[in-house]
């Protein structure tokens, strides 16, 4: 039963980020619950609900498809609630020329709603260096 | 039921940062899981076990007790799998005598094990300014 819900569980991880990185507002959407609590890469520390002109905003920002890679997926799920940790690499072209390679840490949280496993809650990151630079972690690698 | 466990893992939540803050490895150690995975504020992207040597190496860091401060905490629990969200506040004096004030983003996942919570994962970051500068936002607010 466990095995399958994990099955459940990294197929909506894998089927939202298939969704994002094809630029399909309406098909990411889909794997979201509207309570959404995102701590995204970029500011504010905290946002609410994914919405369609949002995405719209930043799928705008890149050429062609996004690139990712999800590594080390962990999925621990009790009842109706998971959440799962990985390393994530997103890889792509911005529309200013930008070349992206970024390695970054994800934790999802997960609530069944209805019968049907959503993201509540999504955490991405790189760490910062703390030499004084405060500089973003954008180059690492695991 | 739920609400009691909610209960439960608040205070294994608030114990833990209290244990830390107070500079008492052993007492923060007894808050989480030996296969415990972290992605911490600092570099690398990901580190395993927490140990009584990398906390004293942490709190030799910083002058007097490490102040801390739990903000917006939303508990998320299933059978015995739990995450929670909030945003944080550390505040103190570095030896070096930096002044820190750091708001970040906390996410938290535990397992009950043999009947106690504890803490198997933690994602703590700040975002960063993607206006070129790669700059680590350690200036946010909530």
């Amino acid at each position: 039963m466990t095995d399958r819900e994990t099955d459940k569980i990294r197929a909506v991880i894998e089927g939202a980020w298939r969704a994002l990185g094809a630029k399909n507002a309406e098909a990411t959407l889909a794997h979201y619950a509207p309570d959404f609590v995102h701590y995204s890469l970029a500011p504010p520390l905290r946002s609410g609900s994914l919405d369609a002109q949002a995405l719209a905003g930043w799928f705008a920002t890149w050429r062609g498809e996004v690139g990712h890679e999800i590594r080390d997926l962990e999925v621990a799920v009790g009842g109706d609630v998971a959440y799962c940790t990985s390393i994530n690499r997103m890889t792509g072209t911005k529309t200013d020329g930008e070349q992206v390679d970024l390695w970054y840490r994800a934790t999802v949280g997960l609530r069944k709603i209805d019968g049907r496993w959503r993201i509540t809650h999504e955490h991405e990151s790189v760490p910062f260096y703390m030499d004084g630079s405060y500089r973003a972690a954008v180059d690492l690698k695991p």
